[in-house]
């Protein structure tokens, strides 16, 4: 086990380590001394399964989410604005997010619109939520015709990455976590995507102090970009690798069955093949090396390995869907594709036959 | 006639004169020129008036909104978000909204939510949303627990003040936008005050050369208050001269038959009251002037004047409105108060017994 680290990272401080959710609330007490009311909106099955650990939140009322992508809809944005009413939140009270990505998309975006902005602290429990999700500031819901189509940039006060917490997540959530963690690899440079690579075997078995500092790398990697293009005006777009093909395929499944980091997953392979099929690709051997370690990790190396008779993931739907990338106009998409490992075109264009090509 | 007036006010042209309706669309081809998209949000009683004079704006989409304070709902919300994505709106288009300040609150909130964050240029159609609501970004709806409970901070690219549309706002309208005016008057100074009553006469025949210098000094002094601290976090506070009475009254009214700037009016008139009731008053005439002022403006001087048995504004339900007051905790409201002419408490706390008297 290693001691908690506690980093800034896009002007927030990132605590990472095991056994970190019995100190949030000292946290809030000791750090956020002004804090008149606490909301702590959470994924229900997470609260069942840790809330006991929040100490000293006994009493602290609790709006429940869904589980999942579900949690993301203007419904659910009503229901957590009417309990931050009917709790009585003001500019000096502080949400508390408790859950994976979908929950801190959604709490984010309450605490940034109710009475103009409350705080958040957010409390990732799930792999991706701590290596990517919770970074960054950004909140969103899903539209009928895209997902994140509506939502803030909403710095958090404060991040816990409790590690432990990862142990019991489920073997789907572990991999589609690791989805993000290669893409940040990717996109950090070398060393990182080398210390994945020699790590993997730890890092299936959950070795927790492997884990933290997988997330911290993470963690670090991600804040560095943020940092410099916090509103995504310019290189930010980084990020988004693998992202605008993870989405097209996350809408067309209908937001169920194929988690946000498996579909990254899938992006990032078919960002691989079109850098390749448009001589983009410097790094020739880039995608056997991703290929290879997608494998071993227990990830999709083709959008093959997603579809099935009850989920056909149509080309004609995804191109459907690339309509409204947020990165290009309205039926421009623009692509970030890899030359090689931290090097990207962040705003590639692609031509309909190429797309259908890589679809197929 | 005066000409155009192009100021910069909270780092934002603001275009104030007669007949600039003609020229918005000139406006966005000359000067934002990467737009890709338009979408306009409009009033649709304002729609049907003047939307003829919209040059060039044959073929741009419309998307309606209901008249008054009932588009600013969460369903208006998601209405809009959803024509937004209907009309393929990207990071690229700009929202233009042509309405009072119900209509810039709703387009506004629309723009900064969709993709994350469009430009929108306003249309300020009301003398209220000329003055007052157009200018300093904020922008929200209501919620069933108060007014203006969920909303953004979202700087408008451009606003344009087309004074030749206020000869045909209703006599009601007029009047709520002096209510602004007033209260703007009152933050600016002495000089600014002085104006409006030395052009008490020419302001309510709508004098087009004093409405426009009008509308260019509020529009100046409210910039000012803004630019120092555009997400008020201190000294934008004073804008909210007489609202937390105001809100009170309208929640207790259900948003309808009593105009905002009306509601202003009286909450002024409060304030005036209690800073008297608790010797904060330097100016021991301040209410005698601001209540002939008030009268020769067709603007309350009570809250027995908004009264009627169908609309009985109770003390309990004003009371409660307090409650979600943004400037305090919950349950503890604070209130702006005058000292004098441009001088004022920005957060006083009054005793529940002392209100209970002054709502009476």
């Amino acid at each position: 086990m290693i001691a908690t680290i506690a980093i800034d990272s896009a002007a927030c401080p990132v605590h990472i380590g095991p056994e970190l959710l019995e100190g949030v609330r000292d946290f809030i007490d000791a750090e956020l001394s002004d804090v008149d009311r606490i909301l702590l909106i959470a994924d229900g099955r997470v609260l069942e399964h840790h809330g006991a650990r929040l100490r000293g939140f006994v009493g602290v009322p609790v709006h429940v989410l869904p589980s999942g992508e579900v949690a993301k809809s203007l419904r659910q944005l009503e229901l957590a604005l009417a309990a931050c009413a009917d709790e009585g939140l003001s500019r000096s009270s502080v949400i508390v997010s408790l859950g994976g990505g979908a929950t801190s998309d959604l709490a984010g975006l309450t605490a940034s619109l109710f009475k103009r902005g409350l705080r958040v602290v957010h409390i990732a429990t799930s792999l991706l939520a701590q290596v990517d999700a919770s970074i960054g500031g950004k909140t969103a819901i899903n539209l009928p015709a895209g997902k994140n189509l509506a939502g803030t940039f909403h710095a958090p006060t404060a991040i816990f990455a409790d590690t432990s917490i990862l142990r019991t997540v489920s073997p789907l959530d572990w991999r589609a976590g690791l989805g993000e963690v290669v893409k940040t690899a990717l996109i950090a440079g070398e060393a990182q995507l080398a210390f994945v690579e020699q790590n993997v075997d730890a890092i299936l078995e959950r070795d927790l102090d492997v884990v933290a500092d997988l997330v911290r790398r993470c963690v670090e990697a991600k804040g560095a970009v943020v940092t410099e293009d916090p509103f995504e005006e310019g290189p930010r777009r980084v990020l988004n690798l693998g992202h605008t093909f993870a989405h097209a395929i996350e809408f067309a499944a209908g937001y169920t069955g194929i988690a946000h980091g498996v579909a990254v997953a899938c992006g990032i392979g078919l960002a691989l093949e079109a850098a390749q099929e448009i001589d983009l690709l410097e790094d020739a051997d880039l995608p056997k090396r991703v290929n290879r370690l997608f494998g071993r990790l227990g990830l999709p190396r083709t959008i093959l390995e997603l579809r099935s008779p009850m989920r056909p993931l149509a080309p004609s739907v995804l191109m459907r869907a690339f309509e409204h990338d947020k990165k290009g106009r309205f039926g421009e998409p623009r692509f970030v594709l890899p030359k090689a490992v931290g090097r990207f075109d962040l705003s590639v264009k692609l031509d309909g036959e190429l797309l259908e090509h890589l679809l197929r």
